[in-house]
Formats: structure tokens, sequence, C-alpha cells
């Protein structure tokens, strides 16, 4: 899979991009993620992507021709299936969303910045609009991340421990039940005695009742 | 206001907090963010801070020790309003809750990462818990980023248009106009006419019902 994030500030990308799943991603060869600076697809001397907007609202608004520039330049050099805005207003990110996206080939994510991008952008070259939360933030670059981590890390093989993967919250609409590790006692508090028993099966039942009564008081809307 | 963050992965953090709106924030003396890295806080040689789970399943804990000596370190120091873990099945994150967050004056967040941490850590030294959404992560230092970003842009002073951040979508639960900047025409593209009527009643009122019809159509339960 790759992944190409046309941004306004590349440099705010650059160590996420470089740590933990993704950077394994890339370097077992498993994705391939590129970033793209708009400023180098404008043709003004000072390198200038946005203008003042139509109408008299205040804010700066990314234009039309070097997000066109940049886009066309990517498709010059293949296919893509979705061309991505990070949007408030898109569709809200899920897991299902994660997993059907985690099959394509080649995405483009085109990060939102200051006011917003010309809207003839969103009609005529994006494909999917995409939103991470119901806050606003400051620009499309951390959602853009965030879009990337949560279909990289579904590659098979991207993830040592498939299992890990497999039995993550939201995989079966179930909350994890709560987990556990060495000491048994720290503070005063103690593990809970059936995780220390020993009795695989027990200890799976009450994996199982944790998961549904933390689903059921905390999200029961994933019960439904 | 001041953040502290607590990783496993410090060095994923550095890009994001050094750009945009978190540097601007700090430049100007309106927020301070630190970074601490949990490995800080070990007393083995091998500064490991993870361990496997109790009940045989996969993937690694984080331990209760280093996180409950480095939340005390940081709480004789100042004291804190809030110490958020950043968790997939916490309250999700939204606007409202942004907005409260913003008026706090010392919070901690500490990132998940591996499998999960101690459950211990959740019931006795985290006093929230917060999701940005129902997608699976790698870890919680991006969400972090997220609720630092989406806390920090509403201080005042912090971004120098104050219209602009009040007139960001679900500040009011509606979600914005269309905006559009020049050229008028690209590529066979035009920018709506009454943008270039210079009829500012009458500009108002269409980026009123275009604000309506949009929230209507995208997201009718910000209408409820």
């Amino acid at each position: 899979m790759r992944i190409d994030i046309i941004s306004v500030i590349p440099e705010m990308l650059e160590s996420p991009l470089g740590c933990s799943i993704l950077k394994r991603a890339q370097d077992k060869g498993l994705a391939e993620l590129h970033v793209h600076n708009l400023r180098d697809y404008t043709t003004n001397k000072h390198r200038k992507v946005d203008d003042y907007p139509f109408g008299g609202d205040a804010g700066m608004v990314i234009q039309v021709e070097p997000v066109d520039r940049c886009i066309s330049a990517l498709k010059a050099e293949r296919n893509y299936d979705e061309v991505i805005f990070t949007a408030p207003d898109g569709e809200i990110l899920n897991q299902s969303m994660a997993n059907s996206m985690s099959m394509l080939e080649n995405i483009i994510i085109l990060c939102g910045h200051y006011k917003g991008v010309d809207y003839r952008i969103r009609e005529h070259l994006v494909t999917r609009e995409i939103s991470i939360g119901d806050y606003v933030l400051t620009g499309g670059e951390i959602p853009a991340i965030i879009i990337a981590d949560s279909i990289v890390r579904l590659i098979p093989g991207v993830i040592g421990d498939e299992q890990s993967a497999l039995s993550d919250s939201f995989q079966d609409n179930l909350l994890e039940p709560p987990v556990y590790t060495r000491p048994a006692e720290y503070n005063g508090w103690r593990v809970p005695d059936i995780l220390l028993s020993g009795h695989q099966a027990r200890i799976d039942e009450w994996k199982h009742q944790q998961s549904l009564e933390r689903t059921a008081r905390l999200r029961p809307d994933l019960l439904k």
C-alpha cells in the first residue's frame, strides 16, 4: 500500500511517520508513505498557497491550483483508489472504514489547513471526506496520521503478533477486558485472583464477562 | 496552561509539538507542553516498562510502578486538574469537552501503548479516560496531540484571529458553509455568483442557508 500525504506543513509529519508502526511498516516494505509539500506545486515566487475567502470571512483558504497540480502529478504516475480530504464535516472514521481502506493500493490524503480549502477542490478533486471526530483541530496533518495509522497497522505482517490486532477493541464490537501485569500486588492494589488461578477456561469466561459488562456500562451503543 | 505528556516513545511527539499552533502557543507563553519518557521512571537496568499480561493474552502491558513514579514526581511539583488516559474505551472527545478543558491549569496526559496499561493505573491514578474515536490506533501518542491541539487552540490569544476560532464547525452545532478563494474561475469551475455580488446581507443569508443545508444533509444528528 502507498499513501501520499499533501500538506502545507510537511515537517509536522516527520516524527510520527518515523516512529512506531508507521516506520516498521515502511522498513518491512509493507507500506510506502510519502509527504508532499503543497508549496512545491505553486507557480508564484512567494510559494503562496492560500488567499482571502470570497464573501468577507476571516481566515485564509487554500487555493485550487496548487492542489490540482499536485494531485495531477501524482495521478500521472499511478492510479489512486481514493483522494481523501481530512474535513471536520466528513464521514466520521470508524474501524470498519479502516478495515476496508486497509485493502486499497494507493491513497492520497489531502490535509486541510487555515480556514479551509476552496470548495471546488472538494467537489472536483476529492473522492472521500473523512473526519476523525467532532472537535476542531488546527489542521489536517494529525488527522492524516490517525487515518494512516489506523489503516497501516491492519496490513498483514505489520503487527508481529496477529492475535494482538484481532483482539483489539471494536474488532468484535466489544470493549476489551481489563489487563494486568506483574507485580500481583502494588501499593496494596491487587490483581483479581481469577487471573492468578491458572484455570484458563474460567479466566477466559471472566474476560468475556468483563468485556460484556464494560461494554454495557461504558458503550451500550456498541451492543445494539 | 501546562500539559505534561507521559509516553514510551517521546520522540514521536517532537515534530507535532514543534509546529503550528502548539509551537505558537508555547512561543507566546500561553501554554507549556512537556514530554516525559516513561523509561526515565524505571528502576531496572534495562529501563523496561512493560511485562506479559496475567491470564495468557497476547501483547505487552505497561506496568503500574513507572507510571506511579512519574505521576507522583509531577504531582510533587504542582497540583493537576486531571490525569487523562488515552483509551479506546474512554469518553469520546467532543468540542464541549475541549472547551471546558481549555480552562484548566495543569493536565497530565498518559499515552497508552502496547496492549494496554495495567488496569490498576486506570482505577487509581487516572481521573479521566478519553478516546478520540471508534478506531484502533497503535498508541496514545497521536491522540494526546489531538487532545492538546483541540484544547490549546481555544486559549485566548493563541489563534491570532479570534473570529476564526469562533466560527469553526461545531462551535454552534452547524457545519461551516463552503468557502472559496481566488480565482473566481479555474478549469471551468466557477465560484457561486452570490459570493462575487458584493451584497453582504445576501451573502450572509446564503452562508447561513448553506450551513443549515449541509448540516441537515451530512450531519442531521447535530440539529437534534
